[in-house]
């Protein structure tokens, strides 16, 4: 066992987690977004575009992480 | 024991905590959308349509990650 | 004990774990949609219809998942 | 120990913890769809539908999860 | 230790762990049955008549997950 | 160390494990009974009959698991 | 280190995991039985009766599963 | 390494265990009996007698449990 | 490593779960005869006497428990 | 690794398990016995007195067991 | 299996927690900013600012981090 | 690897729950009491008085583990 | 593997765990600030000042830490 | 692998444990501290003076214990 296997472990588990993340995060704002939806119709076009802020940045995060993984699936 | 090993190892755990995340998270912005739908039937269209955005961000990072598990799966 | 034991190994839990996150998930959305069609039952068929969508999102990854741990099931 | 060892030892984890997450769902939404019937009695017929569709939904994923460790109980 | 050792393990592992899932699942879908029958006395029967029927569901997956762990027992 | 000592090992675990599941779960129902019949004593011949037909349904699949344990710990 | 080692490991173990799970459950319902009889004083000897019936299904799960850690315990 | 090694080790986590358990039960129950001694002055008593007698029977397991700890303990 | 290094083992962790269970659940009590001295001063004397008997139960048990992790410190 | 080796293990992450055990129930007891006081600051006195018996019991309990583990941390 | 393959390991499950990390953060602050934007849709612009700052100071911590794990997965 | 590692491995970490436990415990006292504060602002010299008792008694716990760390970390 | 390769395996996890901490703190206290300036828009800037002053407390021990980390990455 | 493997080891984890602890801790008043200046703000400098001894109480415990990490991080 080289090298690579630890690499390829932590390449499956690392991107699990992240998404594990990155779902919770963002289904947690999406969620308070549509709550605030409902409550105030008024100010839906507001709410959404601080949603799409929020989750970019978390999005960002993931994505980097992500690469993170990639770099380590793909050594051979 | 090879590295492939580990390979098979982290992607059939990766998938599983992929989905736990990505599931937990839509679950979550569903939910809250449908109560959203309850409590203001009249902007129905609206909340679903954040909800679509939202729940697209999740599988976009989910199937990311659930590649990098194909690609570890299928080394040979 | 070769490479095909771990498969093995990970297809048992990630099965399991995809399991564990779509029920959950799709327990959580579907308890949302029967409080909000028992809140607003002039609404029932609009929230039914959310709530068939969002599962399907989960049932989608949640089947991409349960291949690759068939995938790892049947190797030999 | 052969490859078949932890065949078997998955067997039995995933299938404990595929029935965690499936009764863990179903008496999510059931309990929310037993709660809704008492505070609105005149949809009794309309939640259950819901109930039966989502529970089903739960039950096929569970169903697949479990055959794949029925595959690896009957190994040899 | 040969290949049955671990099937021990999963056996007994797997039958409690089914277990913790289905008592935590079907006591919450039966606490909510007796709330409601609490909270509307006139529709009793209809609430029960549901939770026998998401119990059963729960009974059925948890058998299933049984009988694998029987099987795993009974080897020699 | 032969195969037994693992029989051994998950008898008391599987053992302990069930017993977690089957007392939360007759916990938490058998407290919503309680609350029913506080806040409703007029139908706490009717709730009682539910707690004990959820309960048994819940010290069934706990049986059987302790069974299995038996099976276990008794093996030489 | 022979196949008794485990079983006076397991013994152990599944004896404190038993107690946490049946104390958990008795402290539930018996706070449950307590808040019911501050509510409504004059059901108090109903609910108490509800209360030793339930317990009592714990406690006999519970000394069964301990059986099974005192046999394991006394082997030689 | 003997075997008497791993029954030590168990008697400490064991008991542990035990106390974790028995403690957060008695203490729940305990609770809510101060609560409703609160709530209705009038029913100090009675909701006492209950507390002891719930509390009894958790002590009863757990000096069970704890028995088998000192068991494991003093072999030599 | 003879058999007393895991009687040592056992005797630190035990010991912190034993405090970790009893300092939990004497809190949590202690919180609620507070609370309900606060709301109810008038039986300030009544509430104490309920939380001093039910504080002794638990360090009766957490005693014991330190007893046995003291029996496996002091091996030699 | 002779069988000090362990003992060290033990006295340290016994210590901090206990320092868990013991700060999150002083925390609790007094958050109630803060929150007790403002709401009813006439009897400031008697929660005060209060919180100091129950802390108390819970400092004896903590300091009995980091005695365990002083023991422990000396040995040469 | 040199010194590099630790550094793999931990470069992928770092990332993976990092990124439960930020993103848990974010979500839960951003939920707030959009609940407080709903109920008082005159300081949509504070809300925001102050969200966007938070924000930021966690995701340098974050950033921070993710470079730790870059330079442990370009190691070689 | 001498018995030093073992004592070097339990400093670190038993410092780190250390303050874990200590941390959150001052945090929720300390919570309770700026809550206090602001609900009942005449008496906040009484709560904070008690707030400093409370969390000396937390802080001396946590000094006393730290210690035991320190002299586990200075060993040579 | 020389002591060099811990040293990498526990920069990587201290980095994810600090920054699991420091982003849910921070999280924690900016949605509560948020909340605030929801509730009472007059002192917002009061609000934020604070939010400010503690955020930077929690950065300064993150920072502290992940000093740490990078000191062990860098090793070599 | 020497001693100081493990210390290494151990410095990274202990920093990562005390910043979650410290930041969920800090974390945790400062929301209380705002929430209450938001609810009164005649208040708002004696809670901020509140809030600042009590963050101070936990950045010493939280220091202490980053020494020790740093202790065991630059030993060679």
């Amino acid at each position: 066992m080289s090298n690579i296997a630890l690499a390829f472990l932590s390449a499956g588990f690392g991107a699990g987690l992240s998404v594990i993340g990155a779902a919770l995060g963002i289904g947690r704002l999406a969620a308070a977004a549509m709550d605030g939806t409902a409550r105030q119709p008024a100010s839906a076009g507001d709410i959404r575009t601080s949603m799409i802020i929020a989750a970019a940045l978390i999005e960002g995060a993931t994505l980097f992480a992500l690469v993170v993984c990639i770099l380590l699936a793909v050594k051979a």
